[in-house]
């Protein structure tokens, strides 16, 4: 088992990386406030890992209950959150009563959202079971649900009191989704760790293979990275935004094509790709080194070409990001490999010239 | 015009207190992040002052649109708050445009917690037109919605930048709710500042004509006295609870009777008397003070009776209150006039002879 600790003054949690963590309720003991957890999760991994949940946190003298949610991002609204307060309510869970979210990101992000709000703050528990969930979306305290015309508009920041990362539990999370995990993890080596992409040249097979002391290094090694940015930077006012390396390009992608049709890992993959590309154009990136992102990502399983939506058509979904600041298109780009600043130095001339080569045309 | 500064670290903010703010846009410039504002009001309050701060708001080179809600506790929900949501995402507001509350406590309530979860979280200023908000939800950052099975049980902690209450708004409150308004004031006197009550059995009578200059500062003494405690406890770990004076029991009746038969000061009113007479039962009060407490509430035409639900209901909705922590039940009572205690020390047949005697037998 590795750990990280993240340091955020009095809201600073540990990070436990590893197989078989969720039978380690020992671990989670010390930071309950009183005796009550409510664990909430999704119809898809109750089955798989709920019973195991609950059966440790009894053995450590915890009283659980379980809110069970449909799965899917299209439940991350208003009127399922609602299901985990009218729980928490007719429960009559009290101040003291933690919340502990068991699954991937929706379930995090929503039951994040849930313990920032419910009686104005109570405390909660990441139990993350993918990859995603494990080195993004469970460190940074970023919580949120959608609304009908934005994804993740309505949140708060909320630090949780601990996140277990059981490992093991990847083995039973599609293909596809690993996959898609790891476009998250190689940004981390991009953005700010040479060394670490390095690593994971050398052991992408070994992720592929689920290898359970490959996942456990490689995600505590990504959790070590946003901690670090996390905090320098809590509220994402400046250096937290490197971790949006590809997301401009994904967010065309995502909404160009409808949601959920690629995967967020895929669309920022292919993202990234951009990114190195338009850093290679400016001549800030080697063409080498850019080959060194392609192989990657491709060794992967994941997509370096993005959907053939138009250049125009990228260019006005990217003006809709989140990101953009008083007009201004600003991206995240790439001033070597493990070097990413965030920069309004690429001309929209060259911004189409990226489209056009990193885009199919088919 | 007198002001207060609330001193939380890089949350501080200034009250500023007086007669015709509503025109003093320069107050507010220097507190905007950039020159976009929305103003989020009520259809009782926009005919009386939106356009004058509007205007205001305008001459000072902000651009002001305005989001009119209906009024009323009964639209302290979801459905009115995602009307805010609605109006920012429509009208493209990003992260840097400030919310502006104009209104009572649920309009401050409701754009509060909209401020505070809008893209996980945007700056607001509250411009309190009762003075119910002016001396009580205005200053502590306390934000929240109601949810069909409690009030305020979905909020957060955000603090705003800036507080502007003119006390001339409170010309067209009407005279129940200044009067209701009226036992929150009195509520800083006896829970932690003799001197100002003093000062309140000498201007009570001032206070109900509606003096600007004994209004102003009765606001902004309230206002001191509450930053003073927020300042100590800034998410209710603690002393904050002294605010509850007489809350406890004002509970039982509100829920008793159904909310909105009483206001929430009448409610009060009757509570503190009710803590008042207990603490005397306790031997902490003389009988001198207990009196000194019911003459200066029945001068503000507050009721110090509460009506007659039957001891018994009266314990049963106290146990309901949000304040109870382990089943205990913890009251404000009061070790003398201006010195408020939380304390578990009164039986429970020493609470029912209070009720018994504190209560209409009619």
């Amino acid at each position: 088992m590795l750990s990280v600790n993240v340091a955020l003054g009095n809201r600073s949690y540990p990070i436990y990386v590893g197989a078989g963590l969720l039978d380690r309720a020992d671990l989670v003991s010390p930071h309950l406030r009183s005796g009550r957890v409510v664990v909430v999760t999704n119809d898809v991994v109750a089955p798989l890992y709920l019973d195991r949940l609950e059966r440790a946190l009894r053995g450590a003298g915890a009283t659980a209950t379980a809110i069970v949610l449909p799965d899917g991002e299209a439940h991350k609204d208003w009127l399922t959150l609602n299901r985990i307060f009218d729980g928490l309510l007719t429960g009559l869970a009290d101040r003291g009563t933690t919340l502990m979210a068991l699954g991937g990101g929706v379930i995090g992000d929503m039951t994040g959202f849930a313990a920032a709000t419910y009686q104005r703050g109570v405390p909660y528990i990441q139990v993350p079971t993918t990859v995603l969930a494990q080195v993004d979306s469970s460190v940074g305290g970023k919580t949120a649900i959608n609304h009908p015309l934005g994804k993740n508009m309505i949140g708060a920041f909320h630090q949780p009191r601990l996140v277990l990362a059981d490992t093991a539990t990847l083995n039973t999370l599609p293909e596809r989704e690993l996959r898609a995990g790891l476009a998250e993890i190689i940004k981390y080596g991009l953005i700010r760790d040479a060394d670490f992409l390095v690593w994971l040249e050398a052991n992408v097979a070994a992720l592929l293979a689920r290898d359970q002391v490959a996942l456990t290094y490689a995600i505590e090694r990504s959790c070590r990275n946003k901690a670090a940015i996390v905090e320098a930077d809590e509220t994402e006012q400046g250096e937290r935004a490197l971790l949006n390396l590809g997301h401009t390009f994904g967010h065309a992608i995502e909404t160009g094509l409808g949601y959920g049709k690629w995967l967020h890992g895929e669309a920022v993959a292919a993202g990234m790709m951009m990114a190195a590309d338009l850093s290679r154009r400016l001549g800030w990136l080697a063409d080498d080194d850019a080959d060194r992102v392609r192989r990657l990502l491709q060794r992967a399983g994941l997509p370096v070409v993005g959907p053939n939506l138009g250049a125009g058509r990228y260019v006005e979904f990217m003006r809709h990001d989140k990101k953009v600041a008083n007009g201004q298109l600003r991206l995240i780009l790439l001033k070597g490999l493990g070097q990413a600043v965030l920069s309004a130095a690429a001309s929209d001339a060259e911004i189409r010239a990226t489209i056009d080569q990193c885009c199919s045309h088919g």
